[in-house]
Formats: C-alpha cells, structure tokens, sequence
C-alpha cells in the first residue's frame, strides 16, 4: 500500500522507482517506502546518505520533482515532499553547517572546497556567459560585479560577507580600489588576509550591523541567505547608513519565487533556525524608502552550471578527499550539489544580483547592461 | 503668517518665493499662499493652471520639491504637499483624462499628442542610449522590447494596451511577427488599423480580461498603470493563460518607491478611482506562482528626457495648436509634462522593463542583457 503510494508520487514526476532511466530511483533497501512516506523530504535525503537508493542523475530526478511539484494537478504529497528541498541548498552554506558536521564527526576543511571551487575560491554562482569554463565563469563574474558597481581606483570597496577574499583581491588588482571586507569566520579571515597580501584589501572580524565607516560601493554577494527575514530591514538600513549619497550598492543572494513566512520545520529542527530564502517582494518591501532598484538580473540558470561544474570536480577530487571524509559524507555532498543544480533547472529558485543606489539624496546612476 | 509658513516649506526645499533662481516661484497673487496652503498639491496646480504663479524651470523646481520631500528632516507640511505630485503623472494618461477635460470643454485629440510624439506616437518611455533624439530614442526603445522578447517571424505577439499601434507596426515590420493587440479606445484602434495596413497585425476591441487564445510571446507597455492593485492578480492570471508555456512576457511600466495602499484623495476625487502606481513588491507579490522574473530594467532617468523632450517639441508646435486649445490647457500640460519630469529626476517614480517566463512549464531563458 504505502510501497504504491510512493511509486505513484514520483510517477507523477516522471521517475520510475527501479526504472530504466538515468533519472530513476533505485531502491536497495525495502524499508526506503515507509521511511520517505513518513520523514518526506528529510527522509529521501538521510536514506540517500544512508545507501538506501542510488540514482544515476539526481540532478535530472530532481529536476523532474521540482518541476512537477509546481504544477496545479500533482497530488499534495507530491508538493509536500518537495516543500523543503530547495531550502537544503543554503542551509548548506551556513555558519551552522559546520556545527552540525561537527556532530556528524567530519572535519570540513579549506582542503574540501578548494578541491573543487576555482582559483578565486567563489564558493557562489559564477557567469557562464560564452563560456563553459568554471575558472573563467568565476572571472566573468567577478568582472560583471566590478562593471555593475562602476568601480575604480578612486573607490573605497565594503564587501559584507567576503568568504575567503577572493572578490576582493580581484577588485583591488583589476580596478585599483580599496577594500574593507567584513566577516565573522576567523578561518576565512585568516586565509584572505593571505591570499590578499601586499594589496590595499583589510579584513575585518566583525558583524555587519556593527559596521563603522561609509564607503563609495557596497557589495554582499552569498551572505544574504543567511541574515534571516527578521533583519532583512535592520541589514538594508545598515548599508544605506555605510553608503556615500553617490553611492552603488550590490547584493548578490539566492532567492525563492514565493515569499514564505515561516522557515521550512526541517531547516528550524536541524540545521539553521533563521536561515531563509528571500522572495523579490522581501527584498523590495526591506528597501523602500531607502534605496532606488536600479537592476534586477537573474541568473539562476547559471547556478545549474556552476553546482554541476562543482560537482564533476569534486567527483575528480574524490581520490585525495577520501582519506579526511567517509561514504556517507560523499553521498552528503553529491546529493547537496545536485539536488541545488535540480532546483536551479526547474526554475524553483533563482540567482539575483540587485543593484540600488540611496532613494533619498542618491545622485549615481549606473548603467547595469552588459 | 500663512504666508510665512509657505515660504518657509519651500525654503526648506531650496526654493525661493519671488527668488531670483531659474527654480524660484514667482507668485502673482497674493491670496496664492492661502489657498496652497489649504489645498496642498491640489491647490498648487490649479493655482498654476489659473496662472497666480510663474516658475522659469518648473522641472527643476519639482525637481527640489520632491528630493526634499523624501528627507526625514523636512517639516510634515512638505511631504503633505509633495505626497500626490507624482500621481499626477499617469492619472493624466487614463481613460478617464477624456471625461475630466470633455467636462472643462477641451477637446483633446490625436493633433495634440502627434503634435509633441515621435513618428511611432510613443506615448511611453524612450531609451536615450547614444542619443539625443526622441524619434531615434523610441525606436531604440521598441527594438530593446524586441530583443529582450527574441521576437522572430515565427512568432504571435499579444500586445495589451497598444495605445495607437507604434509598437505593433515596429514589431511586424522589423521582426516579421503576426501581432494581435487588444485597447478598449475606439479611436486609437481607428488609428491602430490604419496605421498598421498590410502588416500582420490585428486590432481588437476588448477588455484584457477577456483575451482568448494563447500566444508565444506578450508584451504590455503603458497600461499596468490603469489596472489598479486589486486587479494585479487578474492581470498576471491572464497574462500567464494566454502565454504558451516556453513564452516571454515584457511588462513596462511607471512604478512607485513605496507600497501604497489607497490612492491619492485628490486622484479619487478628481480624475481616476483606481489608479495607481505599483511598487516592486506588489508586482512581484502578483506574480508569485505564476511567472519567474528574468530581468528587472529601471529606465526612469530616461523618461524624465523624454518629458523633457515632448515638452521643447509641444512649446514649437504651440502656435498650430493654440486655436483648439485656450492658455489655461497650455499650463495645465506645461505643469503635467515638467512636473513629472522633476520628479523622474528626483527618482521618486520609475520605469521599468520586467521581463517574466512561466514559473511552472517555463522553458524559455531569455536573455535580456544589452
């Protein structure tokens, strides 16, 4: 019975449980129905790392699952079991993360990401524009910030959130400007200081509502998704208060297309009780009044080729990681990079980066059309 | 006192009464200051209609009004007089502007608007990329929406809203797209018919709430501004009923920096019950389940040239139209034309491209960036 009702769920997806297509489930495990039928999206995800099904394209499945879930006709349990997938992806990437590793006696190193991130260690999307390249998406990228802000030599640089400086080092030896990055990770810190010596880059350990100073451009890109609706407000009215009236200010966040309330009981028991992803409305409703939305782009099809490209290198990278991190590790890794690449396809969520200037005494107009 | 008291609201904004600057009022009445101080925004633009005041660059003088007008410091009485200036803007352009000038006896027609328009009777936004031109302005405008739609021959195009059939004509004649536009102005779509003869386009007289058919691609420019917030909903419903699901939908419009919950009460008691400017969270918050937003374009800097330009082309073609039209309509449209340009300048209104795929089948992935 229970076995059936889960068949015809992913049926409606078009996966065939022990099916002949790259995107089917293969179950090894028969508990696996009545294990998915109760815990849902979390249960699908903790069997996966548990070895109770293999699939050879969990982008595609997931992709598949996404994409049905949206849709008016499929049944609610459908729709229920996809509520929370999307949100795995930022999780992920918050200070919490490393909490729960921790539990989960992994040790989640610089070693692991550098293994598969680029040069620039952007552990954020990159901008695959005619290019297939992650190193050279990752520049494209870097360079778009630097266009869209206006940046030059004459500029003092705020980067909130810098992870391990690599924005900050392209900006300072490609356009010459100053920049002063705050973050709250001593390991990232450290590392960026040293990966930005002898340039006028200056890392700070400190929380962004305690920022100090104004500066010429803003920039925040992947640190968003970890601010929590709550301080959406107190998070746009701290920029506003660090930017010059000339000012340009750019967020670079992962979004939702539906603005949701409350946070996803998954995310609220396990991983981070305040993370959260933005819908446009969050956004704009946390910015009138204080700033002009010069530019809304979305690049939310680029982050499906940026998780895939990460994906295929840490699949590369395997052979030297897996003396630090075990199996189910592994299986932790490749279900989180290919399930986001899944969500990013079916268009569940997106990529934004929002370019504002001060609404109030604002007197920059950028152009933002590259 | 009174008199005072106004003088004082405006020296906060930098303008001076009976000052020497481009910007300054110089009144001519003295019971001027009474009645604006009774009658607010109201007062001020009938008072100029009545011609009790003079201003030699009254855009300008907007222009300091309303960047005033957003600054905590300023005295309530300022705001309160700047809260409805820029709803002026596209209450002018309702439907209803036709019953409220038939009842002042002019007789607006299509020689005054082609006496001031481009050779495509844009009666919205031009893109002033490279140019100075208006007539060059808009046609690179109507190419922008072009691209931005990938518009080819193999396309069916609705247009809601198509004003007198410029964009229609302009598509069909440069992409080879069959177009079907829906206006429920009888006039314009004389016109429409009559200016798109033997190009694949078709004029229909009907509400957009009764569009049937599905078309690949859609675009509305100029309308969203009479559709009211309680219709955002129904219009986006339509919108995405009538769009095959790998379709494009381009949505220009004037928005608002805020939110605004009711309308204006001299909008509702003179010109438009519905009408009203939409904010980025409202439009977005109608969208949401239905599109993905792809690009979100603000050309307000634009509009205010445009304006500028419709206002330098309607003082030379004054002399042909001052036999239809008597000296208190020459100020009325001076006062409508330069007031909204000031406050395009101000950018306390915007214009923007919005750029939306289906959220639930999309497959489409424009790509916007030129």
């Amino acid at each position: 019975m229970i076995a059936d009702a889960v068949c015809e769920t992913f049926k409606q997806a078009g996966i065939t449980i022990n099916g002949p297509d790259p995107w089917d489930i293969q179950v090894g495990v028969e508990r696996w129905y009545a294990r998915v039928w109760r815990e849902q999206s979390l249960g699908l995800g903790e069997s996966y790392m548990d070895g109770w099904w293999k699939c050879r394209r969990l982008d595609e499945m997931f992709y598949r699952l996404l994409r049905a879930g949206t849709e008016e006709k499929v049944k609610k349990s459908l729709r229920s079991l996809m509520l929370s997938l999307p949100a795995a992806f930022f999780n992920l990437q918050s200070r919490a993360r490393s909490r729960m590793i921790a539990e989960h006696h992994y040790d989640l190193g610089n070693d692991l990401f550098f293994s598969f991130l680029d040069p620039y260690n952007q552990y954020s999307c990159g901008w695959f524009e005619d290019t297939r390249d992650l190193a050279e998406a990752q520049r494209k990228k870097l360079e778009l910030i630097c266009r869209k802000l206006n940046l030059t030599a004459e500029d003092h640089l705020l980067d909130i959130g810098c992870g391990w400086g690599g924005l900050a080092k392209f900006a300072a030896e490609h356009t010459g400007c100053t920049v002063t990055a705050v973050n709250i990770s001593r390991e990232q810190l450290r590392y960026a200081r040293a990966f930005c010596k002898g340039l006028p880059a200056h890392f700070v350990d400190r929380d962004y509502r305690l920022i100090s100073g104004q500066f010429d451009k803003i920039v925040s890109v992947g640190m968003f998704e970890h601010v929590g609706r709550k301080n959406y407000r107190t998070f746009m009215k701290t920029v506003h208060r660090s930017l010059k009236d000339d000012g340009i200010f750019l967020l670079h966040t992962i979004g939702g297309n539906r603005s949701r309330i409350g946070c996803d009981p998954w995310i609220t028991r396990y991983i981070f009780p305040n993370g959260m992803l933005p819908s446009i409305a969050q956004i704009s409703r946390a910015v009138e009044g204080l700033f002009v939305v010069e530019d809304w782009h979305n690049l939310g099809p680029h982050y499906d080729k940026t998780l895939m490209a990460w994906h295929d290198r840490f699949q590369h990278a395997w052979a030297g990681l897996q003396t630090h991190y075990d199996d189910r590790f592994k299986r932790m890794w490749d279900y989180y990079l290919l399930s986001c690449a899944g969500a990013f396809r079916a268009r569940s969520i997106q990529l934004w980066q929002v370019v504002m200037t001060k609404s109030d005494v604002g007197t920059a107009q950028p152009n933002c059309r590259f």
